[in-house]
């Protein structure tokens, strides 16, 4: 509910324009706007160090959201172990999934940039759509924050069922690169370190017999998926 | 504040004892007495499927006290940028640090193993400790959640300015370690990957001549630092 002092206020604000596109994305009326502002300004446009970018924000941001998915996914899933919890929090705030989010939240037209071409493809709109939940943790409490992203963001907007059906799978992409590039690859166990419960694997990945990255885990097929989601990364797409 | 009716049910209850050394260490009485059993049953006494271990809970307590870590943080050093807030919270969340704050609380004779001595070096304490985050989040809300952690946790056992003056440095504790046991040690660039903004080093850590571990990061230290890291949890203390 937006209080009377609020509304004189945004009355005679020059961010009127913005305080109303917010109240459409997000559903309330932010109380500190410029909190808001700061969420959607990217570092290129913060040559001098009198304005703040976005990232501590983002930073705080990022962490909400992992609290608020993890206990989702926890009462959702009672029955499911830590590790595919964990597998479907990463799914869920994966850099495409948040990119994805920021655009169908609505919010990629407020955030400045410095217009860069080269940061088109980059994780710039997640970023944003993470530090603007830092955002409404700081100007409206956490509850605010729970609400909206549980309420506003995942419902909505996201398909668990569906997310929980698809793979992560690193493999899988790499897989699907490799035959387009039509460059062999394999996974190899260069090593087992430690022994009985603390035993990991390293797993190398080689890309046309070079070795790209590494993987180690306790499990080998989640020390391929780290080697792969780590080549991913790196290779020319 | 124990309300009558949880007095009257502590007192018939057959882990009277247990509420109490939990009122003693936590500052209040627990509502759901199971959550708190759960969050010290480790896996090695959940042979059968009947009885929860406290992977679950540590997994959602791991998030709850990174976000509220997270947020003390930003507001304790409103000028640090996220690259300094993200390196703070690693030390304050670190397996030692946590494994030492569990002892302090006087949480570890709560945790239930099944007494191997293989376990005695791991992580056991500090697994518990975040289990126990998730188990009051549950219990008793964010709130309550987030004072335990600020008023119970960190303000009476943690040196937050001690701990930014520190180095994590695991390569210090290698060192430190491996003048203990007289063993000689070498990190080695094992590979660079990637070019420009994207190169990354890949570093093996060898101990008496044996790889032990590796680091893969874009800075060639941090890559040093995180084979310290994952050797250290490896090597006999």
């Amino acid at each position: 509910m937006i209080t009377i002092r609020n509304k004189i206020r945004l009355f005679f604000s020059s961010d009127k324009k913005l305080y109303k596109s917010l109240k459409n994305s997000l559903g309330f009326y932010p109380s500190n706007i410029n909190l808001y502002k700061q969420a959607f300004r990217h570092r290129s446009v913060c040559s001098d160090k009198t304005q703040s970018n976005n990232e501590r924000l983002e930073f705080l941001g990022d962490a909400v959201l992992s609290a608020v998915i993890a206990h989702y996914l926890f009462m959702r899933f009672p029955f499911k172990d830590e590790g595919f919890l964990t597998k479907m929090r990463s799914k869920i705030v994966s850099r495409t999934q948040l990119n994805q989010l920021a655009k169908k939240l609505g919010i990629t037209n407020f955030i400045k940039t410095n217009g860069d071409n080269n940061l088109l493809n980059s994780s710039i709109n997640g970023d944003a759509f993470e530090a603007l939940i830092g955002a409404i943790y700081i100007d409206k409490g956490f509850k605010t924050a729970n609400d909206f992203i549980l309420n506003t963001v995942l419902l909505p907007h996201l398909d668990v069922d569906k997310i929980e059906q698809t793979e992560t799978d690193f493999k899988s992409k790499l897989i699907e690169w490799a035959q387009k590039k039509k460059t062999p690859f394999e996974f190899r166990v260069k090593e087992e370190i430690g022994t009985g419960i603390s035993k990991q694997f390293i797993v190398e990945l080689l890309i046309d017999s070079e070795v790209k990255s590494l993987g180690q885990h306790y499990s080998k097929k989640r020390a391929e998926q780290i080697a792969a989601e780590a080549a991913m990364a790196l290779l020319p797409q």
